[in-house]
């Protein structure tokens, strides 16, 4: 039988790429979106996918209470996720949230809810599998092939060096890696910066390029060999495996996993 | 204190550079080689690196014995490796073995030896763990992104096609992918072969070219990204790290383990 | 003093994404587009770019002689776009043709008329630049290093395999490589079709998953060495530069040229 | 009928393996090797390859006049290049050159010597015809992608960064490129370093691992395409196909050429 989903927030840009997903699975059935603006309307006509049978619902009470869901999806705003979840909990609906804003101290609080209630919830600020999978991955990697180069290069729109994805894989890294400066000790740049951005010791490549989306590899080199992990992405659909698969674990569990890196090895 | 190693076999290629390898790394220590021609002779000064301290024992019994080894390397042959491996537990030293040719009643019979007398025990018929990682990961993505396409490059004497990687690779991908023709049902080969190999409705493509020596990449893609794990090696050397780290988690088991990847979740 | 262009089919997809860049060129200036249905309105409002000062006309004839322009950008339809060109060729103002449909006679008699005229013309069916640059490198490299593999990388939705691009750039080698079957003579292949398909002798091979868009790259290979040229395409701007050139380049010519890489040359 | 072909410094690194080069293409024929201290010993005896049928004479003028040979390929010092090409020109066998050490002056002087007499001649400072390629394609591309990074990787003993190559590719690039600050204006660096060394306003990236050898790409991007030009090199055989091209050419020319990439357009 198919997990029933509501989605909250299913007519902005993630919301209604969750429906559209949601739609194509049929381990999976779209019992209702939540819009404060919208009531009755089917959501499939408003996102474009012509009538699905699932109507859009004005409050969130009547949602979690008339449709019998199974997992709430959240993809609205800081202001209002928390107060979404405490209620999916309360319930008994889990929730899978990709909104982000929530304080370390929210998710401290909503993780002894569900643990109280025996209820699953998963949390996740990044939903992109693929890039999930290489930052850990690259943790993996680091125990065995500590001498590491990060290139990622993205469009150069881009204000900040190095992305926010490198850094958080090179945070991974250096939780496993021993700290040690890299590269022969005699080193010379002859021209300042060849050698990238140095973070624990080991360098970050930035490149900026037109016609470039959002691309990350992970260098491990030992004697004789290299080992490259690579992701690229070039859009938000992306996200939608990631959330697929939180639907699908969330019932599962009877806690809150913070990070689909964690989901990955339930 | 540095660990006490025997290399059997201290005179080969893979020997050799087992010698080398130990000698750069002040955590290990080679006690002695053993090779039936040779006797007393400084290990160092045979293979080219200048005395070391460790001398030639032409009878393996007797280095077991007289040496105090904790581990012993056996690179050597078929016909002698299991008699080897019998004896090192005997004398409650750590077999690391990376010649190939056991039968799986060898296996299965060493390991039970081991356990009896709970000793670690280690046999790997390969020791590049940059391979070894590349295969494990492979594995798990393809839990989370079962569309995959193996392209694997080699120098163009190579005879065989897929290589040996590439299959194993694609049966540790199989255990955990369902069963599937990728691609579109109406795809069309406007020249036959151009989608490759099929192994399990997943396809396999080898290059061969000169100036390539062995590489191998596997890609998956969801929608809007892609996730490729990469391996290049350019010579025997890449052997060198597994057999360290095999060296190191040896004296920590209690019991056999087949294959480097095992050794990974140790 | 910038050069003054009209764009027949001005609000289409091809069009519109034309207008954008001559817009944001300074060496550029669009004069006015030209739509049957449209007269008089600011062709930048149409499109989403704000007024820019250059109307919509609803007569080729009367943009080609009231708004004294040097270039005519035709992306229109297969039917009308040879007697576009022989207007614009009499009002001497230089076509840059996307369109496609032109048969090989009717090429050949606007060739005549640009001649007998000394006007520069020019008719691309492929504008994207990269890929034209791609195709070019690899047909000079092939002079040198004969031995090469061609892989093509595309969206799971693709019919056809290998691409039209992989079958162009696999002819064009052709023309310089001598014929001969590469690979070792007694390799064998374990799966059928691993090599990929052959044209004159060297492999070519498709891969299809979701998250890729278009890509190719083809490797030579000699002795020690390997050279790779590399295409990524995302979508369709990346045919603008392409017609950007085009346009700086026809004022330049008193002929017509036929294919953006023949151009290069120029 | 084979080209006639003597090498000088027919002993050392180069010189032995272009004669094994000259062995294995019917095209060529050696006709001798010179070395002062070697004279009648058959050169195939002396560098390995069992006998050839060419001797070792330790006299160059002798091998110019006794032997009738077409090229001659001079592999050996600074001091003794520049007289060996002039006796050579002297004597009308074509010099080719991959001794490095003459100067501006030098070079001019021989290129004199041979236009008097109608001669061909070959000096290139670098024989490898992958990244000769690489470089000249980099600057074409240029031209029509003028948004351009270079990443080049190197082992971890390289002490120099970026590589030669990589700033010689840089100058290439620099002749067309008209220059300009590459990537966004408010762009900032969190981590010093990330956005690399800049050349003329564009990025260089240098990476340094164990398992590396000697790589580099050259990635180019406009509006929603790149175009990436890559060369690997894994040993000193890289060099003999750019030396077998140097040979061929080189009898069909009336003057001096100097670079490789010059002779690429002959």
């Amino acid at each position: 039988m198919a997990i029933r989903v509501i989605v909250v927030g299913a007519k902005g840009k993630m919301g209604s790429e969750t429906v559209k997903m949601i739609h194509s699975d049929d381990e999976l059935q779209l019992v209702c979106g939540v819009d404060s603006a919208l009531n009755g309307t089917d959501v499939g006509e408003v996102i474009g996918l012509g009538p699905i049978g699932a109507p859009f619902v004005n409050d969130l009470e009547r949602a979690l209470t008339d449709f019998n869901p199974d997992v709430m999806v959240d993809f609205t705003t800081p202001q209002s996720v928390k107060r979404h979840a405490q209620l999916a909990i309360h319930y008994r609906v889990r929730p899978v949230i990709g909104t982000t804003g929530l304080t370390q101290a929210d998710i401290e609080e909503l993780s002894q809810l569900a643990e109280q209630n025996k209820m699953g919830a998963i949390i996740a600020p990044n939903f992109a599998i693929g890039a999930i999978l290489m930052m850990k991955f690259a943790q993996m990697a680091a125990k065995y092939m500590p001498e590491v180069e990060i290139i990622e290069m993205h469009h150069d729109q881009k204000l900040d060096a190095p992305s926010g994805t490198a850094i958080k894989t090179a945070e991974m890294i250096g939780e496993v890696r021993e700290e040690h400066r890299q590269g022969h000790p005699e080193e010379k740049e002859e021209l300042e910066g060849a050698r990238g951005a140095f973070y624990q010791g080991f360098p970050i490549h930035s490149v900026r390029l037109p016609g470039l989306v959002a691309h990350q590899q992970v260098i491990f080199g030992s004697e004789g060999q290299t080992l490259t992990i690579r992701h690229d992405s070039i859009n938000r659909t992306s996200f939608m495996p990631g959330v697929n698969l939180a639907i699908k674990k969330v019932v599962k569990l009877e806690r809150l996993v913070y990070g689909l890196d964690k989901l990955l090895d339930e």
